[in-house]
């Protein structure tokens, strides 16, 4: 956790939102495409509620034991470790499931009965239940679009949670987003920003995904740095979008004309 | 097992079945959608018979061992640890075995010989066999809407048991509960109630599952906490439902003209 | 295996066949839907033949381990435990394999050597051959409409057993059945039938499985007990069946007429 | 291995084939469906030339490992136990690897140094290459109508061994085998064989398996226990063979015809 | 890490897009099919700045583990022993994870961390958090060709490197690097730079990859060490390209006429 | 390794190649179908080169652990026990790596830096890289046509060696093969390459593979050792080929016409 407040710029009211789901200790997830501030928006309110925040990057393989701890054998003795939601749910933490729905389904079910009115954990290999902490609150963070096809939570997990989505921020936030990042000054955000919501905005070129926020940062860096302008676009912008050649020069030409 | 009586509005004959069910040590199935209160149906009969109640949220990989017990290293020994299952069958309690078609096969085995005539648990790991107590009594849930098409419950196994269906409560009961649960007043529940009535109606939206009465409660927590009327809804209830952009506003607006 | 003789009623010959193939030591394979009383019977020959019976009930991962047996550390040691089928063919039990088809393919490897005119049984953990008692004998069950689409039995395994076919009771023996075990009527025992009957010929239903006679025992003991009669009936034998309303719904208004 | 000479007619040239294979050292593969004396030639074979004979039967966790070896763990101590396949090695037994397309890849490739010009086999765990002894002898046996579809062995393994095909036996020889079996008269096992013959013809069943010398002498022994023939004939050869009841009818109308 | 500077041509402006992100310690991600030096292009610029460089080839097994570490039991002891990428981490190393997209996800969230604001490694084993040394920069390569059709890399990841195209060198490029790297003479390298463009241009024989430098280089060996060119450019370029015998016949007969 | 140097007759220039591409420390990649005499050439070339070889045949499950080493546990000790790869990296062997599409992937990716200018092996179980003895040379077999829809070696693979094609040998060769290795006349070992001739170009039986060399000596063989021709040549050529009846019987006239 830093310790200046981390940057955000709200887009609605999900801090409001936030605030009461804290209040009533009720779960909350996240929704929105990669890099709308998910993460960011988590680390500013757990900031704000002077609550410490533990992460866990989910994947196909993590489990439930990944989560609430195992033994380990150290020297001749086996010891307990708490996982890092145990340890949250006794600390009072705020624990942030990021893509809560790539994990094995073990750790949904595990935190069944932290997402209703008990609020207490079940640590099977010790066989104890152990309440929340007063302050514990679940967050977790699901990329609708990403997952269309494949990976979807299921509706009886959803409707366990408030849900918030995220979108792009609005050209005048997202450029001030670069500008405090970058140091760069606001006539190239705008240009990074304004190029941003044109490749957005071409839909028929059939991007999975569409330039982040992220990207536009990156790309400011390498200009500040001093990386031609072009250039940082290319390698910044374009190039993590498509291994297609044609689309890869045809959105090349467009940053070209546009930075 | 919370100390004051769990609160509950019988939809039907569900109390009296169970009591005979019991009464004959006849295994139970609560069939339904999710949040129709099964869960807290068998925490109101465990109270009212003064049974202790285990719970066990089954998932793709709960094993028998995870019910039964296991052998776990303590130090240089081994030792026998009884699974949630082998103590409900030696105490007494009424084990629950919430979603059990999502678990592994072996688990719906190790059940056999405990839901006929024989009354009996065999832990394969110790060699022993034990007869349940007089008491103990079996209980499991299943989502029929939800699994149509992946897990369903073989019929050998469903034929073991006597079957219950709950349905959504009627608008009264469903709204006295909201009313108990949150504080708002009538007047509000019951709007919340006619929100989700007028969506689980509308089954041309292709939603996978409808608003549980758990979404209305936390919607209605919101807005006793302050949050705006419309905010919370949309929130706690229309988020939650789906990710699909142009449902969502469809949802948001219906909501927005009835709250 | 109680004390007293098990109510059996033989429905075809099944009792001569088994005799004969006890005598030759043949194995015997038990065909036939849930519920027409295959376990009743191995139950019922055992008694009358004065040996143990050893059931197992197989699923997709019994493994021929879980049969023959394993090595289990016990404090320092390493100790050999027989499993339930090395413990049969040693003191000539009848072992029981129920629903042979769902168990791994080793279980069936290892049970080769047993069905043919070796009658021995390979320990590969321990390199010990061991050969069965004189009355050892091997009966396996098999339910052929269940499995049909996915789990088969290999005919190079079939054909190392003799096959007995079990099916329905006929209507006065199945009344017999559901008076003997919950002391209702006559009278409403043959009614109880009469729905079974009606029901099993319902086959435009397109039911996965049908009526067992441990469903109609269920409903007998549920209105022995004081539950009302069409409600029993709703519960013990319409809704185990089916999830699906209407089919549900027709098949109650037919139950309540015929109760 | 039985003490008298086990009983064998031979059906073609299959014993000079053997002779001059196990002069040349030459590997064998046994073709040919369920039943019809493949397992009761190598039997025959093995104790005509005076050769221990060690079978394995495989199926599909079969590994190099079950064959070779492996370390167990005895007291405090690992100790390595040979597996059948070293152990034939080392002592010039005759292996037989029953079904060989079911074992898992690595057991194809542990023989292949077995079966060429080499003659050694590489046991990794130990790191050690035993050459086989003199007398050592590879045998397989692989059912082609059985496996059409599924489990194939791979032409470069098929071309390692010379091969010999198996059919169901004349019917006078086919008849010799039941009576000196089961004791039972010329007559009846000539319309045991008449049975087998006419449903061996009736392709337009449709059944995956047919009629092996193994149900007529299971049918004989039966009949010879005192069983009346129609029932021993419909329990040992019809019902192993379909649980199609309307074939199961047919048949044994025309074997209750036959007999 | 070789002691002479190796030898690497730039092909296009690479070398400073590397410099701009290494300052700025962003992660790269080198795109680009086999053989057309991203390899060799990393080692050249770890040598320039002076830096370790750590390669991990990945595949379809490599797991977190395989990077982060692993405890290992060591006589009575187990003890930790750090992975490559950790050793990177905390040594201030270049670490460069080759086909990245072919790694277990795991690998993937385990290196989300290190690749934005944050730079740390979570170590969940140990359950330490390491920041990542001034100085540790993390690379990848992934070949979008090769992967067209099963493994991709997830937008979300691409989004967090900046990315950098690799391309065949240009001829005069290519052929100073066959010249340099084997002595053979300009007008040889000349005609099997030639060579590898034709081929490179037959896009109509469906080749999967094409000519690689690396295939020149170890054609121009075998003709350096006396082989005939012909058989030289057969075994070293046409023959790993293709198995179908008439392309190869094709590719032959006009690589004779062009050496 | 034989004492007296292999038999091989050269089919092409392979000699050559090898030779040079020995003294070039370069891959070499052996593609063929199943009996053209692969492994024969890399054991000639052994004995030529007076090297010592090591052959590892891959199969479905080979890994790096099994080619590279592993940790065993001996008494109360762990410990480390070269692989064959390591033991030809540290000896200076030729190791002999047999149908390498058949391994698993980590196979592949262990011997990439051992493939190209680092000619290191990376012990991972270590943490220890060790350069190649000067003498180490890497050879590995593939046959494309056996692998035709299923395994694949990977292009990025192949073009880390030159690569060498294996038909079978010319009827003057073949037969030569013949009498040298049985002692079969001139006269009938040239009828059987003739016969193999005419079912080799009987491409429209649909053969998966076709007769190989091997099958030829075995045939030979059984002759010279007393079994009739037309028998040795069904068993040890027909057979082995198809289990298909009609073609085994035309294959079968057509031999019978031509020994």
């Amino acid at each position: 956790m830093p310790l200046s407040p981390p940057f955000y710029k709200p887009i609605a009211k999900e801090i409001e939102v936030f605030e009461h789901t804290y209040k009533n200790k009720l779960p909350v997830l996240l929704k929105g495409p990669t890099g709308t501030g998910k993460t960011r928006f988590i680390e500013y309110m757990a900031h704000q509620l002077g609550k410490k925040l533990i992460t866990i990057s989910c994947h196909e393989e993590t489990s439930s034991t990944d989560l609430i701890g195992r033994y380990i054998i150290k020297g001749a003795e086996t010891i307990w470790i708490d996982g890092p939601l145990t340890k949250a749910v006794k600390e009072g933490a705020i624990i942030y499931l990021d893509e809560i729905a790539e994990a094995r389904p073990d750790v949904i079910v595990a935190i069944h009965a932290l997402t209703d009115h008990r609020r207490e954990l079940f640590i099977d290999k010790l066989g104890e239940t152990i309440k929340a902490h007063r302050d514990f609150m679940l967050v977790a963070s699901f990329n609708p679009g990403y997952q269309k096809g494949f990976k979807e939570l299921k509706p009886s997990t959803r409707q366990r949670f408030i849900a918030v989505s995220f979108q792009y921020p609005s050209p005048k936030i997202e450029s001030e987003i670069i500008e405090n990042e970058t140091g760069v000054t606001e006539a190239l955000a705008r240009k990074l920003v304004n190029i941003a919501n044109k490749i957005r905005n071409l839909t028929e070129l059939g991007l999975t995904e569409t330039v982040s926020t992220r990207l536009l940062v990156d790309a400011a860096k390498l200009i500040h740095s001093g990386l031609p302008k072009r250039l940082s676009v290319k390698v910044a912008v374009v190039e993590p979008l498509t291994d297609d050649e044609e689309i890869a020069t045809a959105l090349t030409d467009l940053c070209d004309l546009m930075i």
